[in-house]
């Protein structure tokens, strides 16, 4: 097993187990891979340690659950940035976002892969951690700008940031859990209006 | 293997094949008590069948995926429905709507049913479809009513109704599939408010 100890930063030491770069990048390839091909139902610790050549153990002394090692191979794929769009008006940058989000989704093993990653934080506690307090935290933030853009120009109420965070979120989780994903610009304005306000949206 | 073939109508028809109540009864009591005591992750058709006293070809028969088992565990809870509200403004029927589904969630096995359900649709089509196709329509008609009713007042866009909806129950998924939904008055009236343009929403 190809271990050799050494410093790599904060993040790695966190996980409370040293990482060697190679093997590191053979097992997130190998569980990118099964990922895409096999999807959740498919995928297993068992099946990446084969492929990648690592053993059982490194894996879980690196991630401690499936869960942590979909986050880091979610991760690796969003080198593709999705960057919070500044088109001038709320709605707009939903719609963009929106659209590219799930176009990432699409394109990739990224949907399949946060699919799974949900589905697995069902099943444990651990899991679920991973999910709320460390997947979510660090995903949300270019999105979060959209909207504290809007309230600082005066678009939205400040007050209103989380709610409206917490709104859209839940609606690109539901079309994802619900495998409706594909690209829809006249149904994602329709969301995008209602969500910041913008006509048509609400009467008052 | 108790079968009398009987008719009892056309949704039991729908699924392919005739049911023992008292049998139906046995499984449905046995899987809700399971995912009572084990969650999702201790959720397997082996011990239904071993607590039901039910053979495993009776189960698969009569639900031919693990989704449309837990579909009729979680109908069958809802003895207790959660009818929509009407407390005449929208963002109040939003309130109490939500804190009643999530008591619901809380307070028995259905939280839990519903989160499987989810991850169990990420693991295969016929769940997905279930899911989908089957689940959301029917569980959406009460929901979809609250919305509507203010549409017909005339506090929102009726052109908005599909887009709030969508967005509203994205929210609670969040909510569940992250095990958020302690009662937490101000925090839901926030986002009911925010969905319903009441303020304080957003400054247009």
């Amino acid at each position: 097993m190809p271990e050799t100890p050494q410093q790599d930063g904060a993040r790695r030491a966190s996980i409370g187990a040293r990482r060697n770069p190679a093997a590191e990048a053979a097992i997130l390839a190998a569980a990118r891979d099964l990922l895409a091909e096999r999807g959740y139902a498919g995928f297993s610790i068992d099946e990446v340690a084969r492929r990648a050549g690592a053993g059982k153990p490194t894996i879980y002394r690196w991630w401690p659950t499936k869960a942590d090692l979909l986050i880091d191979v979610y991760s690796a794929e969003k080198a593709a940035i999705i960057a919070a769009p500044e088109t001038g008006a709320l709605w707009s940058d939903i719609l963009d976002y929106t659209r590219a989000l799930w176009a990432f989704w699409r394109g990739t093993p990224s949907g399949r892969t946060f699919r799974a990653l949900i589905a697995e934080a069902q099943a444990g506690e651990a899991a679920l951690r991973a999910l709320r307090d460390k997947f979510l935290p660090e995903r949300l933030k270019d999105l979060r700008l959209m909207f504290e853009r809007a309230a600082a120009r005066g678009d939205i109420d400040a007050a209103a940031v989380d709610a409206l965070v917490e709104l859209y979120i839940g609606f690109n989780w539901v079309r994802l859990l619900t495998d409706r994903i594909a690209d829809d610009p006249p149904g994602i304005e329709a969301m995008a209006r209602t969500l910041a306000g913008a006509p048509p949206g609400k009467a008052q």
